[in-house]
């Protein structure tokens, strides 16, 4: 078999505990051969230099909307509707092709950077999206985001038929890198006949089904208005609710509702920076997962962020929980932790997340040597509240070296950033003619 | 006069608008002398390049306690008194002089990698972190922190006079870098009869003061019921209001009370990062802006942070700032770029925060050649939500660069992060045995 090693750093495990070994991946198959004292891995093939590190599993980034990064700092500081209506609604009536090609190519060196291998995104164009994840050797779970407001009923089943055409067609594409899903986007915007007929054929194919849901209470009310019941007993009823399904933000999710999630093992996406940017409110972390829901991490999309940098992302979410919880006890660095990885793993479906024989090769590596991770009294605290994204050395997904000493090794950086200023130009010049 | 020119950037002007400039530090006088056309400024005897970056005014941290890196992710996820009286104080018991220097060194490499070139620290063995600003080029005003609860009469005076001692003879240090203030704790943890005698001394010498307030329910509850007046009603009565003194946190406070900092000029320091990890609350920000408090920026201390970096504490202020206010555009980029800059300028007295003619040279150069900060709609909005303090390229203070091309050269960055992690363990080895 090919091998590469990951040599003299300590390393992240399962159960967040950190030990000194070193990490033995077989690139064949792709996954982790053997995780052990340095005195019993064989030098590989190739090997990456982890000293003064700390190998973590690779991030998982379980929910966002890649090639928004073109509207990074476009439109801030603005209500939620205000902000879809005047802002972002115009300039994605606007997006091409290229355009989301470009965006989720910048996203992609974002999230290698910041030690980030796998993703969940639900957006426009997801053919080119799943070409750029073939390319960059990347993690991700796409689906193509579908609305029925504002749409007659042919647009509205054509765009449906499109997202199950893409995900059929798409799954499984970069040696499995590629894995798809069925996206309906949330529980107003799609109408309850096309939930009817599109998730149960969803289902009888094995997509697994993402949807936006409990994000602002602006959402929820109208569903109690109509339907009499809280909206993830409607999302039960149409059979959202399941074990390979997971919902984005969660913030207004009741006991009862809570229950479901737990009952039916469908994940929670929690979005902090969003939440908190968008003024949406907090989801109740610890009472989630005090309650057995399985909870994973996602950045959104980086016009509501503004980055894609998961480290970011569990900072927040221990800071905020505790402040939304009023106990500087809730939602520790472990949890967060373990919500980036196994948690957002798991929700995705992917066998990652985790530093152990069998998992998928996917792993990054933090330089610990800077002056704001010294001293190390906890290397897991460290991880939740004080490493940067930049602080990541080497990124590794499925066995393949993307990033090695910062550098990237399957794209051009420099190009994908020009491409990607010029696309996001030209975009915000046709929507403002 | 000696010269450095910045050449070839963009700048950050103190309207927060971004114009192309070149800047010229004179560095005798060790300030700026013209922000003009490139093709208006001379070369100088030094330059710095600022291609393809921003120049922005050195971040301001208004209220920390460098010291306590060394405590940085020692004890994470516990409630605020808890985490005092089990952890913190009984490492702070231990710490000696030389601890001192160790973490305050290490938090100045941390300040001055992320472009912070100033700050208000109020701490213990405070001759120590002097002679550190002295020796690393940053620029601080610099407390003794004095309490009387739990001290004898003579213990507290002891203090007090130490505190007032220290301001008098390090006050002007390091060619006028090193101020210093007086620094009673907060309202509940010194008596009543010590502000009465020390606070008119302080004054009579020009002193500025600095307490902590209204930063938990906590503290304010026992003020109310004692006194019958809000906490910072009392503190105008002790005459701690004035227009050279300051508070960190203001998380509890009412109408009345942001009228009495508005009328008396007495500035706040928000801390939302520390705030939101212990859980204490969020100041009301946007109210406060909109009655006319003068609001600037700190981390307090990493043990509570985890990290010193002014770039987060923006992002925090503004994300949870919105949250608090419900509300998508309240504490928008530009206030909290301007709290982080010109605000904690103000608060502290020091002629800086701003690129500007006759302003302290104090200058960071932000390398905006990331993916996070592809493409660039609003630099601005980059500051407070983007930029992280890795970005930070070349880092002047007082006319002189302590940082270029992110190697530092006033300090030995190997010894210093080796220094704070001898001391930090031995420091925790103490404590427990």
């Amino acid at each position: 078999m090919g091998t590469l090693t990951i040599r003299g750093g300590r390393v992240l495990c399962p159960d967040m505990t950190v030990e000194r070994a070193d990490v033995l991946i077989d690139t064949d198959s792709a996954t982790i051969e053997s995780v052990d004292d340095p005195d019993e891995i064989e030098n590989g093939d190739e090997s990456l230099d982890a000293s003064d590190g700390l190998v973590i599993p690779g991030l998982v980034n379980a929910h966002t909307h890649v090639a928004m990064t073109l509207f990074r700092g476009y439109a801030d500081d603005k209500e939620l509707d205000a902000w879809l209506q005047e802002d972002i609604w115009p300039v994605e009536a606007e997006l091409q092709a290229g355009d989301v090609t470009a965006g989720t190519k910048l996203g992609i060196a974002e999230m290698i950077r910041s030690g980030t291998t796998a993703f969940a995104d639900m957006y426009f164009f997801m053919p080119q999206v799943a070409e750029a994840v073939e390319e960059t050797g990347v993690r991700a779970l796409l689906g193509h985001g579908c609305i029925t407001v504002g749409k007659d009923e042919d647009a509205a089943h054509e765009e449906f038929e499109e997202g199950l055409g893409f995900a059929r067609e798409y799954d499984g594409r970069g040696d499995g890198r590629v894995r798809t899903m069925f996206t309906p986007h949330s529980l107003t915007t799609v109408g309850k006949e096309f939930y009817e007929e599109y998730v149960p054929r969803a289902r009888k194919e094995g997509i697994p089904i993402h949807i936006h849901a409990n994000e602002t209470d602006n959402e929820v009310d109208p569903i109690v208005e109509e339907r009499g019941k809280r909206p993830l007993e409607y999302a039960e009823e149409l059979g959202l609710l399941a074990d390979d399904s997971f919902i984005a933000h969660g913030v207004y999710v009741d006991a009862r509702e809570r229950e479901l999630l737990a009952e039916h093992g469908t994940a929670v996406i929690h979005c902090p920076a969003s939440n908190m940017k968008l003024a949406s409110g907090i989801a109740p972390v610890q009472a989630m997962l005090d309650e057995g829901v399985q909870v994973g991490l996602g950045t959104d999309g980086a016009a509501s962020n503004n980055d894609l940098d998961m480290f970011d992302e569990m900072r927040d979410a221990a800071m905020v929980g505790k402040l939304a919880a009023d106990d500087a006890s809730a939602v520790p660095a472990r949890a967060v932790v373990r919500m980036a990885t196994q948690g957002s793993a798991n929700a995705l479906g992917f066998d990652s997340g985790r530093i152990e024989a069998g998992a998928n090769a996917d792993v990054a590596v933090v330089d610990l040597d800077q002056p704001h991770l010294t001293p190390r009294h906890d290397l897991v605290s460290h991880l939740a509240y004080a490493v940067k994204g930049s602080d990541v050395r080497h990124t590794v997904c499925d066995g393949e070296v993307l990033m090695a000493d910062r550098e990237l090794l399957t794209m051009d950086e420099k190009a994908v950033k020009r491409a990607a200023s010029e696309h996001a130009e030209a975009l915000v010049d046709r929507a403002r003619n």
